[in-house]
């Protein structure tokens, strides 16, 4: 997607394979910065401290991190200590697991010698990957936002209510939920996003706001609160978020309020779209609230904000009292009953079993 | 309720009747700071700028701030001016109409020499009065929290939601959602509250959280996101929340964001109350969603974030980017189908046309 007029993707290597380029993520929305990470700790450091974030993006810099490390020492040892050190980075991203036994299986057979080499067009082939399953997802979706254009008499402009940040920063390019939104405005469809500001980490404000905003698409940030009275007064069109992890009878794990939001969407008839991309579904899960287990993270993401100072330094306010106890469960579950139809990068479904199995047969028990 | 341990009420005349003393809210929970209030300019500025806030509160500080006009020009003109300047501080809040009219009726028919004497004591009358109701409304909303201690067969606590500050803070003492939890707490059941932090003002964090605390009762911070989690998960006995305006039907306008845990407590059967002062119901409309007008404010109370700095100083961050868009409604309305019962001074009814004519007869068309 575009920044400031000009191509981007959230990860590129140099042309000499000596180093790799990202967005400074946590300078976003108020400064454009960019990272080249030139070595094994780098890389680490850029993942551990939410430079990069997003499941996608997060396996893509893993992937250049063990070719960083290849180019350093590329002996067993060297791969074995490089695997290690970038899986601690978030234990429990599974894309990034995910990730790096895709490029260990690569690398180990071949002789040290070559494994660099290896290493660097294995990581580029696994951001292509990521970049055609997400523009497909786009295609497929971009199909239901021309449905709704057309329910409104192509008249105004199609408004979209998104949560968090599901867009072309959590992946390698063009994003899940906004995929299609990204498509549709591409391709002439007049669209509108209400975006989630997304407490407690503000994702949507600082995140899908600035890439949106960027990428020339016009949209509005409102408190989480929000979203339900715009539905009821039907000035959502339809909503599309993205997951974490969904399960094989299409219940959908994704950021904390996303319930809440599919629960106002069922009650105004306003359809409740979720995007992801394939390897997100957990096929031996069937029941999210019971089977999935919520990340509780550090309190002070909620009694604290970061932002822009008025002396034009970032820096964080606090909120609440001394002394008053905080909680912050990072996730909910909405029940697949909620959820209109879920979009794959194999198309469109309804999210229950028989609907996800019709599209990934070979996922049949 | 205590602050500190000292007896409060939340507006004070002092004893020549020159002036009224407020907390001014928006320093909580930081600093507690008093100010002194000596003429209708500084009335209408501490409503407008919400140094206080809260319908009931509003009410009060409107009624006083006639009584601070009458001192400096008791003619009719005077009293004229100073109605149309207080009532147009909030445009949304019922209970400051029904606070100017009841002074203005009263002093209308008075020589002008007798106003100012007579609106100081018909605002002191009119804040015992408020008191006087919160104190039944707890009366009546403790049987509720006792009723969920039972079913919980008095172990552990009783698990409460709160959104937004409806609490002593919002009224002159008790308040309307939070006097229930306050005289459950206080005689003896063990009570713990889910503060929804209320996003875009905060209210929730910055002054639920800061009233509980001060008065010593269980409380934990939760972005406004997670308590459709916690509900899904059999985290919250009960909500219960106030209202800025109820029609005759029992639809429900409090703040932004009310609705969404409406729904969820609604999809998890957990009982949702709302409590308020009876002046609160607008017995002239029944379709609150197409008869209430929704405030729309300032959009810097979105994309900016009040807090306090590492320096300790109050300050404010940006959390938005440059150029996008934000829109700030203020209120939402609950339809009274998700509304489990009303707690009013009188007692408790159904959120229906009939429980409330059955509590207020004299209202019945």
């Amino acid at each position: 997607m575009k920044i400031n007029g000009v191509p981007y993707r959230t990860i590129w290597p140099s042309a000499d394979r000596r180093s790799v380029t990202i967005i400074d993520q946590t300078r976003l929305p108020h400064e454009f910065v960019t990272r080249s990470l030139a070595n094994l700790d780098q890389a680490a450091h850029a993942i551990k401290a939410m430079q990069v974030r997003g499941a996608p993006l997060i396996g893509a810099t893993a992937a250049y991190g063990l070719a960083l490390a290849m180019n350093a020492d590329p002996s067993d040892a060297g791969l074995k200590t490089a695997y290690d050190r970038l899986l601690a980075t978030r234990p429990t991203a599974v894309n990034l697991r995910w990730a790096l036994d895709a490029m260990q299986t690569g690398l180990t057979p071949l002789p040290p010698a070559q494994r660099a080499l290896t290493a660097w067009q294995r990581a580029a082939a696994l951001c292509d990957e990521d970049v055609a399953i997400n523009e497909a997802i786009g295609r497929h979706g971009k199909s239901l936002i021309a449905q709704a254009w057309e329910r409104k008499g192509c008249q105004g402009s199609v408004n979209i209510l998104t949560h968090c940040n599901a867009g072309w920063l959590a992946t390698v390019d063009w994003g899940t939920a906004l995929a299609p939104i990204y498509a549709a405005h591409d391709g002439g469809i007049p669209v509108h996003v209400w975006v989630d500001e997304t407490r407690p980490r503000n994702q949507g404000a600082s995140l899908t706001a600035w890439e949106l905003g960027q990428h020339g698409v016009p949209h509005t940030v409102i408190a989480d609160n929000a979203g339900g009275h715009y539905m009821q007064h039907h000035r959502v069109d339809l909503a599309i978020v993205g997951t974490d992890r969904t399960t094989a009878s299409g219940d959908v794990c994704n950021k904390i309020g996303t319930y809440l939001k599919a629960l106002a969407a069922f009650d105004n008839k306003v359809p409740f779209y979720v995007a992801l991309p394939s390897p997100t579904i957990d096929w031996t899960i069937s029941d999210g609230l019971v089977q999935i287990p919520i990340e509780e993270r550090a309190g002070d993401e909620v009694s604290h904000i970061p932002g822009l100072a008025e002396d034009g330094r970032i820096t964080r306010v606090q909120v609440t009292p001394k002394g008053s106890a905080v909680a912050n469960p990072a996730f909910d579950v909405t029940p697949a009953r909620l959820v209109t139809a879920l979009v794959t990068e194999r198309g469109i479904c309804p999210a229950t079993p028989e609907g996800l199995r019709a599209l990934f047969p070979e996922k049949a028990p």
